[in-house]
């Protein structure tokens, strides 16, 4: 029931360029390591290429800080500049501490400076922000990888998953790990309530996050100082369905850590 | 330099009791499937058939909850002596609220109900503990495997790594994922400050977790509902060293959600 996964990275995808049609580069990189999509394969795509292919980068030259910004900046040794971004990302700062400013973005995510990030970005004054909408951007790419395999195939397009992480901290644990904020094509999670285990004990608490693991897995071929911004994984029997991110963002009225 | 990954699932481990040798166990599923160790292989064993081996098994009928454990289970609707365990495992309470006990063990890990659970036990009076130390658990279960292949190779024992992880819930985000909470053999963590990115950014904030995204694979190979306690996972290079679950343990200084 249980089989094998395998989880391979995809090399030589390059540089993105805002604009760039990222589902025909990732496919060319698949296709030049003898992939050919199959049904049930997953994409794990970083969020860095895909803020870059859809110009979500900003020119800290341009910014203005506010006055908070400042204080806050000068407080924890920052940039003014690069704090007001986070600030433009935010829908509340949940804490703030000795240069830490952990925020909910606008999506509903709850992580360090709102996933503005400066690293991998190329130029030195430019921050790449997340996608406006991480489902629509991973929805957009599933669907130009399926129609690139289509034409290929010559018939349907086979049935994949796509999954765009970004590599957040966590309370409690050192280190940081990948995690989905982008699905397309499966659910998100499992849920296993009402489900008995071996032994015939019903379980209750058993939600889980598959799309977190299947990100966590894929950063361990991406790493970070090589450029492998791409993860095709496969051999996991995930259950197709519209899925989102979102679904993975407790709601106030359960999260005691708000 | 990166190289695929596989996730392979251990099958046929059946039920442990309480002294068995989890390792010869283990060692012998491993050769049914045909899979002798090699260097750098990673097991990933879960905490339940751990804690089994050890006989970190409470019967609730010896239980004598305290007046707190009656009134915390008559207001969440539990049983009595269900928290009274998870009580006597923890040295504090982060959070309590809606029948939930988010607790510090005594190892110092931050998860709900310290731990203590009662589903794949296989009796219903039973509940299963932590190993009281999952490091030291995880490096005799190490030992013994290589001594097991370096017998069956006439040689040197082979350098691997061992994992052992249970599922958690996390802050903010819905659903459980596998974490490590015992680590033999590799570093818990890669350390990619003041590396440089390929654009020359020299990254600030990025030390990753690994063993928790190896941990976080396992377990979708394992799932909840099948005999799985076990994943091989070939083709990562960890970095070997002493390692230790505990060093993935935030301090309270730098913990801002305690």
């Amino acid at each position: 029931m249980s089989t094998e996964l395998h989880i391979i990275p995809v090399t030589g995808i390059g540089d993105i360029s805002p604009g760039a049609d990222l589902g025909t580069i990732i496919y060319e990189a698949l296709h030049r390591q003898d992939l050919r999509l199959q049904p049930h394969d997953i994409l794990v795509v970083t969020q860095k290429i895909v803020s870059k292919a859809e110009g979500r980068i900003v020119d800290l030259d341009g910014i203005e800080p506010s006055a908070f910004a400042r204080f806050i900046a000068e407080q924890s040794n920052k940039d003014a500049r690069h704090v007001e971004v986070v600030l433009r990302e935010s829908k509340r700062i949940v804490r703030m501490d000795r240069g830490v400013i952990i925020c909910e973005t606008r999506h509903g995510f709850i992580c360090a400076n709102a996933g503005v990030d400066e690293s991998n970005v190329g130029a030195m004054h430019q921050l790449t922000l997340l996608p406006l909408d991480p489902d629509r951007s991973a929805q957009a790419l599933r669907s130009r990888l399926q129609q690139l395999a289509a034409r290929d195939r010559k018939d349907a397009a086979p049935d994949i998953a796509l999954i765009i992480s970004d590599t957040w901290g966590r309370p409690w644990r050192n280190g940081q790990v990948n995690m989905a904020i982008g699905i397309a094509g499966m659910e998100s999670m499992i849920d296993y309530r009402g489900h008995h285990d071996p032994y015939g004990y019903e379980m209750h608490a058993s939600v889980i996050a598959v799309a977190d693991e299947l990100a966590a897995v894929s950063e361990l071929v991406m790493g970070k100082t090589e450029r492998i911004p791409v993860a095709l994984i496969r051999g996991y029997a995930y259950i197709p369905g519209e899925g989102s991110a979102r679904s993975l963002i407790r709601d106030s009225a359960t999260d005691m850590f708000r």
